[in-house]
C-alpha cells in the first residue's frame, strides 16, 4: 500500500500538490447514518489557517472552503466513500520560480529528487504542509463520529512551549479561550505574542511543544504488539511536517525515573492512582486519558541566509524575502488534533469489528 | 488489518503467547536467492537473552534456539514466506498463579481484560517482552538483506544514559564491543555495573536511553504525507515494550532552537553540512546517518510493594520476590536495531516497487 | 481496509454517488516521470459512454469528462497521488422518487438497506454502474503506465456472445474496428444490432459474455498462493456490477476434459505448444496470452412489470418508462479492460519491489 | 502486502513448502473467548487428506497433525494470533530428483522460475496442494466462530460433475452422508467410483464441478464496489489450486437468459422469490443461500508421457509412475468450504466494525 492512506478501518486517502488545482481526501470505513455538522469542520479549518488576526503565522491568504462530493445524504453518513476538496486559491506559483533548480535546506527538495527524479518545485509541491489541511478536516469528521459514540470524549491540544517559553504551571488538558496562539494560559498569551514578533521581526524562527490530552477515552482500544495505540499515535504525529519527535505520558523523562507504572485503586472513576503513562498500557487504553508530547522544529524558511545547491551541485545562497512564518509549530494544533481523532477513530472501528459484537452473549 | 503485522512490501507477523508452547514469526516479501547466515540469527538472539554473564538483567533461562521452517532452501531465500519459531522452554507458569486474578500496576492486566475480557495471565501472555525474540530475529533476518543489496549499511545502537548516569562523550554511531550493558564508552562499562548493580540489589529500577545510527543509508527511502519513513521509524521503536518517546535527529531539542535545517554543499559526500534532521526530510531518507532515540521506563516489577487490585475491585499490594530486572531497557538495543531494519527494509522494497525499474531508461 | 480501494502496490480508490455532485478516483504507487496521454484517458471514458449513436445502450447522456486534480506536472506523473473526477452533469434525480421507498428486484437497495440502513435512493447511489467510469480512466491510465515499461502489451476484450448470439468463429485477442457492440466479427455488428434492437423494443434485456486477452504478457507476474494473478484477476473482473462468473483459459470446460495441461516445447516463443491455461499457472504469468471470460447479467430495469416490495413490506409492481438499456454487458468491455489493467500493473509493481532489483547481480 | 495473505479484518497468513519441515497458518484478528472444537478441525483435515479408503485419490500418506501454537488458553480465543502447524511427514523428496531441472507441463516449474529464479523442486514447494491443508483447517475455525454468532449457519460444499458424469437431480445444499467422492446422491455413488477407477487405472484424468451453499446466512455483508462478497469469494475460490472458472448464483447462464433478477415479496422467509442473484446483489449479502460453483481442471500428473523443456530447453518427455490422482477436484470440497467460511468470517468482521456498533442507538 503506497503512503498516502492512513488507518486500517477508518482510512483517509489524501491527495494533491500544494500549487496544483486542488487538494483532497477520501474517508473510507464511515459508519453509516451519522449527521455531520459542517460549520464545525469549516471552522476546524480556520484554526488551522495561515495568517491569522495578528499576523504572527504565515501571511499566506487561503480561503480553505471545505467541498464534500460524497458519501452525505441528507446531511447523514452513508457507509460510502466521505470525498472532499478544497481549491489552492493562492497559488501564486511564480513565488518558486526562483527556486526551481535549488535545492533548500530543511525543504525536501533533495531527498524528493533522489526518491521520484521528477518532482515539482512549486512550493514544495507534496512535502508543504498545506496538505495538512486536509489532516484537519478529517480529524474533525473523525472526532464528530467518535463523539456521536462517546458523547463526552474530547480532544483537545495546545501549545505549551515557544521557543524558549514555558507555561507558568502546567496545563491539565482542559479546553482554553480560543487565541492564535493556541496557547491554553490567558496570563501568557501576550509575553508570547511580544516574544513572538521579536522574533518575527528579526526574520528569525523558533519551534515549538505540543501537548495533546483526550479526556474521557474509552478503554480496551488498542492493538498489542505492533499497532499499539500509542504506535500508531507516534507514527501519525510524526508523520506531520517539521515534528521531530513524539512521547506520551512521561516519555522521555522516564530514562531517569524510578517506579515507571501507576498503581491502581478502586476509588477512582479510572481505577489508577496516577496516570504516568499517559493512558495507554501494552499498548492498549485504561480509560484515563492519553497525553502525548510533539515537539517541531523551528520553520526553514527565514530571512537568513542559507547555504544551498543548484541541481548542479553549484553552491547558492538562498533566503526569502516575502512569506515568513517565525512558529510553524503553531498551527500544528488542530492537526495534533487531528490526528489523534483519526487514530482513535480507526482503532474504535477495529476493537468493535473484533470484540464489540452485539450478537454475542 | 489487525495489529500483529508490521510492514507493507516486507511484512513480519509474530504470533505467540509468553508461555504457550512456543512463538514465531512469519517474513513475507523475502526477495529470493539471498544467502541467510543462520549463526548470525542465533547471535543476535542470544544478545537480547536475558540473564546475561554479570545477571544484570532477568535471570530468566531461555534458549531461544530459532528453528526456520520455510521459505529457505539449500541456504537461499525462495521469496516464498520465511517462517521461523522459538520453543518456549522457561515455562514455569506456575510462578503467575499468585497474580491469577489481579491487574498488576505498570503491566498490561487490567487494559487487556478491557478489550479482551479472556485473557492469559500467565507472564503477560502476549503483552510479555518475551516477543520481542521475534523482532530481534526478523529485524537480523532483514538487515541481512538489507546488506546483500547495500553492503556498507551499518545499523548500530547503544544504551546511551542509564537511569541518571550519561556518557562522558557523544556517541557517534561507530560499532563498539559487546558488552552486558550495550554501552558504546569502555571506560563507562565499569561504573554503570556499579550503579546497576546497587539499583538491583536495592530492589529498584530505572529506564535508559538508547540511540540508534544508520550509517551508509541509501537516499530517496521513506513516502511522502502518512508513511514518512520517521514516522514508520516512530512507530516501529514505540511498539517495543516499555518505550514512552522516540525522537529523531535534534528531536526535542529543536523546540528551544534557531535554524532548524541544514546546509547543503558539494563538498561532503552527502551533500550536507550538519545532520540536525538525522537524515530524514520530508519524511524521505537523504543518504545521510538516520539517528533516533528511543526512551524507555524502568521495569514495572520490582521488589518493591505495590497498590494493585484484583478483578473483584478488592486492594492488594503486591511485589515479586523473584525474578527482577533493574533496567528492561538494556536488552532493547537489540530490538531496536531490529526495528530499524525491518522499516528500512520494507522502505526499500516499497522504493524499488514504484520508483525502482529496471526497464525504464 | 474499507471495500473502495484495489490493488496493493498500485492502489485504486473510488468514491461517488450517481447523483451527487462527481464520482472521483485517487490512484495511489503511481510511478514518477511517466507521460501520460489525457486524451487517450478521455476516449477511454468516451467508449465506456451510455447513448452510443445508435442508441443501443442507454440513453442517459453524460459528458464525462475527466478533469484530473493532481500528481501530474508538466505532462508527467510525480510519483504522488493522482486525484481525478468527473462531474454528474445529467443527475435528473427526480426520476427516481418514485422508487424512494421501493426494493427494486435486481437492484441493491434490499441488500444496501440491510447493511447501512441509511441509503441514497437516487440511482442506486453508490451501487450505480456509474462508478464503473472511475474503473475505465484508472485502468486506461495504468495501461498507459505499463506501455511505457511494455511497449508491445496490449490488453483487448471484445463481445463473444450477445445473448443467444455467438460469433461464426473464435475472436483470437486481436483489436478489431471500433463499433457499438464491441463485435470483433464485421460481419456479425449488423445482424446482432438488429437482434439488439428487437431485445430493446420489446421492451426485454439480454446478457453478454466478454472476453478479453493480454498479448505481449510479461512472464512471473502473479503471487502465489493467495494473490494469484489468476485469483486477483477474478475478483476484479468479478467486483464489475452484473458480471455472474469469471474464467480463465479453458475456463469450466476443463470439468469434462483430459490432459489439462500444455506441453512446452522450445520452438515456440512462449515455451508452450497450447495456452488451455489461459497464461497463469501456479498464480503467475507464463508469458503467454492471458485469455479470461466474464458472464453479464441482462439489465434488471425493463419495461416489463415485475414484483417489487416498499420497505413497509406492502408488495407493488415497477417497471419503468424512461430509460432502458437492453445490455448493460455490451458497455463493460472498456471497464474489463480497464479492470485487468489494473490488477496487472498492480503486479508489475510488487514483482518489481520484490523481484526486479537492479542492485543484486 | 505481499501475497501469503487473504483476508482483511480477519486474516489467514500462511507459510511452508511441500517437501519442507511443516506447512502453517497465522489467524489474526480472531474473537476472543470463543471455545474451539479442535477434534473437529482434525476432522476437517482427515476430509481433505489425500488417500481415502478407496484409493481414489492421491496415495500419498500425510498424517496432517494439527499443532495450535498460540491464542488459544483454556479452550478459548484469546483475540490473539492463532498459530498452528502440520508437519511434513511424507516428504520423499528423492521422488522429485528426476525432475530437479526440468519445467513440466501444468505444473508452476516454469512460472515459478520466471519470477524467482531461485525455486524448490521438490513436490512443486509452494504450488503444491499441500498447502490447501492450511485452508481447510484455518476455514474451519472460521466456520466455528462464525457459528458461534450464528448458530444454525451451514456451509456446505459437493462435487456435482465429474468428468462427464453428472448428476440425476440438481443438488439443493443440503448435507448428505460423507463418501469419498463427496457425491451428494446416494445412489451416483456407486456409478462415479466405477467410472473413476476406469480413469484412474487407463492412467488418465479429469476435471470435477463443485457447488457450494451457505445456508442462514446473514444480511448484509459484502463491502460495495471492489471488496464485493461475491468478488471476494471468486478471489477465494480462483486462489485454490487447479480452479479455472467461479460462478455465482445463475452464473454463465445467464448470458443467454432474460429477467435477470429475484422478485420480492414479503411472504417468503428472505422476501425473495428466487435466487438467480446467489444471495448477493450488489456485493452484498441479501440473506438468501449464497450458491456459487467452482471448475477444477484435471491433475496434470498422469501416466501418459507429456512433453517438457529442461532449463536448458532441451526437450524431454515426462510421466509418472508412482503417485496418480484422477481427479484432484474432489479433495477440493472441504477447501472450498474453507475458503467460502474464511471469506464470510472477514466480512462479518468488518461488517461489525463498520455497521454493527452496541453503542449507537
Amino acid at each position: 500500500m503506497p503512503g498516502n492512506t492512513i488507518g486500517q478501518a477508518f482510512t483517509l486517502t489524501s491527495w494533491g500538490e500544494s500549487h496544483g488545482t486542488a487538494i483532497g481526501g477520501v474517508l473510507d470505513g464511515v459508519p453509516p447514518g451519522i449527521s455531520l455538522d459542517i460549520e464545525k469542520i469549516q471552522k476546524a479549518l480556520d484554526r488551522r489557517k495561515p495568517g491569522g488576526p495578528h499576523g504572527l503565522t504565515s501571511p499566506r491568504q487561503e480561503s480553505d472552503q471545505i467541498h464534500i462530493l460524497s458519501g452525505l445524504y441528507e446531511g447523514k453518513t452513508l457507509g460510502t466513500p466521505l470525498s472532499f476538496l478544497i481549491y489552492n486559491t493562492d497559488q501564486r506559483s511564480g513565488d518558486y520560480d526562483a527556486f526551481k533548480n535549488v535545492y533548500r535546506p530543511g525543504h525536501a527538495d533533495y531527498s524528493y529528487t533522489m526518491k521520484y527524479g521528477h518532482v515539482d518545485h512549486r512550493g514544495s509541491g507534496r512535502a508543504s504542509a498545506r496538505e495538512t489541511a486536509i489532516r484537519v478536516a478529517a480529524g474533525e469528521i473523525a472526532k464528530q463520529i467518535l463523539q456521536s459514540f462517546f458523547p463526552t470524549l474530547q480532544v483537545t491540544a495546545a501549545v505549551i512551549q515557544l521557543g524558549s517559553q514555558k507555561l507558568n504551571a502546567p496545563w491539565l488538558g482542559h479546553s482554553y479561550p480560543e487565541n492564535p496562539l493556541f496557547c491554553p494560559e490567558e496570563r501568557t498569551i501576550q509575553p508570547w505574542t511580544s516574544y513572538l514578533n521579536d522574533i518575527r521581526f528579526q526574520g528569525r524562527s523558533v519551534g515549538a511543544l505540543i501537548e495533546v490530552h483526550v479526556k474521557n477515552m474509552p478503554a480496551g482500544l488498542g492493538e498489542p504488539v505492533y499497532d499499539k495505540l500509542d504506535a500508531d499515535l507516534a507514527k501519525a504525529l510524526m508523520s506531520i511536517n517539521a515534528v521531530k519527535g513524539v512521547e506520551i505520558g512521561d516519555g522521555f523523562s522516564c530514562v531517569n525515573a524510578e517506579n515507571g507504572y501507576d498503581e491502581l485503586s478502586a476509588e477512582t472513576p479510572t481505577k489508577h492512582l496516577t496516570n504516568k503513562a499517559g493512558g495507554i498500557v501494552g499498548g492498549i487504553s485504561t480509560g484515563q486519558d492519553i497525553i502525548c508530547r510533539v515537539a517541531l522544529k523551528p520553520t526553514s524558511s527565514t530571512l537568513q541566509s542559507r547555504k544551498a545547491l543548484t541541481k548542479d551541485e553549484i553552491p547558492v545562497d538562498v533566503s526569502i524575502t516575502g512569506r515568513h512564518d517565525p512558529c510553524v509549530g503553531i498551527r500544528a494544533v488542530p492537526i495534533v488534533e487531528g490526528m489523534v481523532s483519526l487514530v482513535i477513530m480507526d482503532h474504535f472501528l477495529r476493537w468493535q469489528g473484533q470484540c464489540g459484537s452485539k450478537f454475542r452473549k
